[in-house]
């Protein structure tokens, strides 16, 4: 077998871009006796790929006495004979060994001992007790002393069966969902010991140096008087908004994200000692972790794959039962970060059934979802899981049986699942070609990767006219959802980098919250400066990244602060779209040389304007939105119209959400009916002359997403 | 046009049961020139009455300037002409004159000059500040003097035609969603005045003079030293779990639901003194409210009917876009708590479009929608809305338009919903007999009125190991989702009523929390003395309504308090099934001459056990759950079986919920796929000679309900 690469766009072998199909399959799950007869079903049915858990819980169960191998007739413990079978059947393999695992097993698939003999490994809360005894601090000395040992029996076992080695092990991913079971069940890690508080050569402590350089800095910064850094403890998680304790809680946020990439780094590291030659992989919990994963991805560099798990239901504690639209916009802009991140879009965890038996993840509402992560980005995925069957005795967290639903159940039995992953498995492989194929489109909404992380650190408003987050929400549930919703084509770009500046082919739509970063202001500033066309909504930024006064761009747009609008009722006109509907609204005086394109009418206020700077120009709407009505369609048209807007897609209903998909030579339109009645509906796409080439009219079935290949002569117009 | 009667199961004209088929329909909105044209289409789809809101708002635009009548060429303030033309169509009409209406209005429909120049009347938080500007004080002096002066007008023009007078009027509802204005941005009103602080003949000072009779015993309950009632003001909503402290707010809560009533007492006795001669009506915003309007109800008796509203979405913020199987829990208990009051269950806002574009409404989601309120107990319904039009000018609070995507669009446009509503009404129209049926139950589950009260002024646990909104959570999402996928048969009692105790036909479940009514525990004890089979779970209450120490039940039982589980890790055995899965577990000492049922095995600690008194039985299971798997269907199955079950239904699959209706003679079955994709299930009915009837296979498709009806000769076991 050869080695799986990849580029920023997909995964390649012997440098022709494949698509990756992978399935979890647990060799301690499934009787060995019906490993082959599986794994065949899954290549017939279109796989190339197994991945599977290693659980230092099943393997070490008392402390010191690792097993692998045969000796169990179930193969509980054969690792060696599971990869030699997906060998033989000529089915890669991405081996997880952890250390934690979490597969809802018992502790995570942390051995019991470490979780129940070593409390002092545990992460830990601000007060100094467990988060939960399944959650471990990451960098504790004594934790990574026993995955020291742990790594060293399971990683030579790896090591004999990568590609270079003529096994079948493509990929190796380090630990699991990291951050989550910290996060879900309080906030970050703080334990003592692997913070280094109170240290001055403590990780924490030598954070804060490296970031302040002086006591004197941070003290300005923080408005403390710590005598030095060993004593700057971290803050608690309140609601406090005031800009100096955002900061100090934003830099422990900075610290966290730090070290758990410091924790890869050591993980991978550990692996590369010990033969493991493979890129390594991690997957992100959910697409709103994402975001968290900034620093590792710079740590580990071209060597490491970051991927998402994209769940849309795994109990009753879930919003919505089956992949609705807002499980799409979540698809969407997953994708989108992980390819601005440099990855082909990977979902390591595709749902292939669930945790839970209820509510029930049904087969006609998983090709739904499939085909809307195909049609948003995805790359390359992993059914979570193909397959399952009894936990080891006593592993199990939730009920006996790991049977998941999954599409071929614990008697081999063959579910209806199954036949629609082959049916979404022929459809990839039949058109390979969209692995290098991206989405075309007519405007860009940025993202700032920040905004995404703020949440638990700036909570609240307080003073703050906007914050963080809810500009993330604004994104999302606002401008993103109204896009799809009006069937125009968003992609997304991220605010860090300079790749997009000097593109000025299409408008760029950013939700800004009162902190930009410094570097980023002044992107935008040569953005419009070199003809860019701007919308920026709902306030301009009043502050840097670390919540320094910073007004780069609102300087330059000659903008006064905008100030929220306090009235109960309020009416807001803009562009001709009357009485649209909105959440906050902010007004501005018209700054001098720009034009008013929009009136709060009870008072007369100003809420839009816009203002040209050569061939740019940018737009201030202090207004946000979470769409709800087709005024707010009219208006984002309205506003990109202004700003020259060559829409790429027109779909009769807002009930069909649209991405056209090209690689320059062949195009395919993706239609995604996400809802649980038929819809009939006529589309169109735009033509290079300007022209509309009409597609017809189509009925949708519920939960149906259908796709048309456009013929090779078809060329779009812009933004591509 | 005769009137309309209701008893405790339907409604009635001239003796004869009938459904009652409302439209919302304002005449304010839709212009004059089509009316007749849009009641004679309603009419045509099966309607036979009408329902509109007169709001203040568009009659009172200046201070005493009140108008009605045909001034406007568009009918906006014509009420007199819009009840001619209703009685001219034949349709009756349900009159809705506020004084505050929402409807998606300004100010939720009351003037503008009342709510911007009189703050005083504002619904206030408890530090004075207004809740919200269209939110009021209901029995502030001067609102009230506002209101008589609004009623005064608007009464005598509907006395006039009312059904006794020879006119369309049926009914007549006060107001609109009692409480919601201020719950949902805030919490009770504390209006100082209205609540009378500070003053010893002020309304809480009675209050808590009535409820304490004395200071000192007040001080005793409260643990407080006030020097009077006048001094005794409420506290803060924390999340303080002190006895004393849940008893305070507690209070306050019963003396809010009790002024709420006391308003709506007001308002009835001004509209008789105009001579409105109709039964009353009222509609509850949501399911979870319904149990605020229990003063309401005793305070009104006979002359008052309280429905409810059962959206299952108007936006992005809520949870489902369709009407899933969380919101046939939402509808069954709706439905039963209206129907416990002595109601014939009636949803006055029966989704009929929505006040946003998106998420949209879809016809064969509403279909299912309204099939599942009926196989669920609805008697009667208001659609709202059938049909709109443009907003009075400045009236509208989102967009100008107030199309609502409803059956009949604004240019008079037939829409799919038309035809969907059409089928929906022709078939209840043709098994009109339903409304005469109810809903036959192999078992019972209790509802204590006071668990859906609670969340507010007991939101955490606290030093308690279990809270009323736990027992409340754990009855809708645990034992009753279990039991619609197990197919089983659940109907409710209300623990605070008398009927039920003599019945020993069939089981019943009880979730508890620490706290439950002196009387309630000793009809526990009655109905098991009498031969009763109960289960109660997770814990025995050890306190009565008050939160004063009582354990009639737990004494009776023979039983310790049950200790909340503290391991991390717990496994669950019942009755032989094995690892169920569950949320929090309990254990208790199992009392003497009871039988041990289960087991928490890594422990061995008892979570269950089975007593018998005589013929009745009482099983203790210390376990909670939030359906998720097939183990909890097996355990619901294995208590009740122990306990006697007759099941009489069977129904192949979770994803297919039934409900058995029959009026004695004829029966139905539904069958409800409230899933986004299609479903195969074979279904069977139990016959009294214990046999089953099989009903064959059907394939049901996505979001779909159907219906069989039975043989008249098959009569079922028991719980009828």
């Amino acid at each position: 077998m050869q080695q799986i690469e990849f580029d920023n766009q997909s995964y390649l072998i012997d440098g022709k871009p494949i698509y990756l199909i992978s399935g979890e399959f647990h060799y301690f799950r499934v009787p060995k006796c019906d490993w082959k007869h599986r794994m065949e079903l899954f290549k017939a049915a279109g796989g190339n790929c197994l991945a599977t858990y290693i659980p230092w819980l099943v393997h070490e169960t008392e402390e010191g006495n690792i097993v692998f191998g045969g000796t169990d007739e179930d193969g509980t413990r054969d690792l060696e004979g599971f990869l030699q079978a997906a060998q033989e059947c000529g089915l890669y393999v991405i081996a997880r060994p952890g250390p934690y695992q979490y597969s809802e097993l018992k502790y995570g698939g942390l051995p019991s001992w470490l979780c129940e003999n070593y409390p002092e490994i545990g992460a830990m809360k601000l007060d100094g007790s467990r988060i939960n005894h399944a959650s471990v601090s990451y960098l504790h000395p004594l934790f990574l002393e026993k995955v020291v040992r742990w790594f060293a029996v399971v990683c030579p076992i790896l090591a004999k069966f990568t590609v270079t080695s003529g096994g079948p092990i493509a990929f190796t991913q380090f630990d699991n969902e990291l951050m989550g079971f910290h996060l879900w069940f309080y906030g970050p890690d703080y334990n003592p010991v692997t913070m280094g508080f109170g240290r001055e050569d403590g990780r924490y402590p030598l954070f804060l140096r490296n970031r302040y350089g002086s006591i004197d800095h941070l003290n300005e910064a923080y408005g403390t008087d710590f005598a030095d850094f060993a004593s700057a403890l971290p803050t608690e998680l309140t609601d406090d908004a005031r800009p100096e304790l955002i900061r100090r809680r934003k830099d422990y946020f900075d610290f966290y994200y730090a070290s758990v990439a410091e924790f890869a780094v050591l993980l991978c590291r550990e692996m590369r000692a010990h033969g493991i030659d493979t890129p390594f992989v991690h997957n992100s919990a959910n697409p709103n972790m994402n975001a968290f994963f900034k620093e590792m991805a710079e740590e580990l560099g071209g060597d490491f794959l970051l991927g998402s798990d994209h769940y849309y239901n795994l109990g009753q504690h879930w919003d919505q039962n089956n992949p609705t639209p807002q499980y799409a916009i979540k698809v969407f802009y997953s994708n989108e970060m992980l390819r601005l991140m440099g990855y082909p879009p990977s979902i390591f965890e595709l749902p292939s059934g669930s945790c839970s038996d209820w509510p029930p993840i049904l087969p006609e509402d998983s090709l739904a979802c499939y085909m809307t992560n195909l049609a948003l980005g995805m790359k390359g995925h992993n059914y979570y899981i193909f397959t399952g069957g009894p936990n080891p005795p006593g592993a199990g967290l939730t009920t006996d049986l790991y049977d998941f639903g999954a599409p071929i159940g614990t008697n081999n039995e063959i579910r209806p699942l199954y036949y629609v992953q082959k049916e979404y498995n022929d459809f990839v492989l039949h058109n390979e070609w969209l692995v290098r194929a991206e989405r075309a489109g007519d405007f860009r909404i940025a993202i700032d990767f920040e905004h995404a992380r703020s949440d638990k650190y700036w909570k609240a408003a307080g003073d703050f006219s906007y914050t963080n987050d809810q500009a993330w929400e604004f994104t999302l549930k606002g401008v993103m959802t109204t896009a799809f919703c009006a069937s125009l084509s968003p992609v997304m770009i991220d605010l860090d980098l300079e790749d997009w500046v000097a593109d000025i082919t299409t408008p760029l739509f950013v939700a800004a919250s009162l902190s930009m970063g410094a570097d980023n202001q002044r992107r935008l500033v040569d953005f419009v400066k070199s003809g860019g066309k701007l919308i920026i909504a709902p306030v301009l930024p009043e502050y840097d990244e670390a919540l320094r006064p910073c007004r780069i761009l609102a300087d330059f747009l000659g903008a006064k602060p905008a100030i929220r609008h306090q009235l109960p009722v309020t009416r807001a006109t803009v562009c001709g779209v009357v009485n649209v509907s909105k959440e906050r609204i902010f007004h501005q005086d018209v700054p001098h040389g720009a034009e008013q394109l929009g009136v709060e009418e009870f008072t007369g206020l100003p809420l839009s304007w816009s203002k040209r700077f050569g061939e740019g120009e940018a737009i201030w709407l202090g207004m946000e939105w979470w769409h709800s009505m087709r005024e707010q369609e009219l208006l984002l048209e309205a506003l990109l119209q202004r700003l020259g807007l060559r829409r790429l897609v027109q779909s009769s209903t807002p009930q069909v959400w649209t991405s056209l998909r090209t690689d320059g030579a062949r195009s395919m339109l993706f239609l995604m009916n996400l809802h649980s009645s038929p819809v009939t509906v006529e589309s169109k796409v735009s033509k290079a002359d300007g022209s509309w080439l009409s597609l017809g009219e189509r009925t949708l079935a519920a939960m149906k997403v259908e796709t048309i290949e456009l013929a090779h002569d078809v060329v779009f117009g812009t933004g591509m």
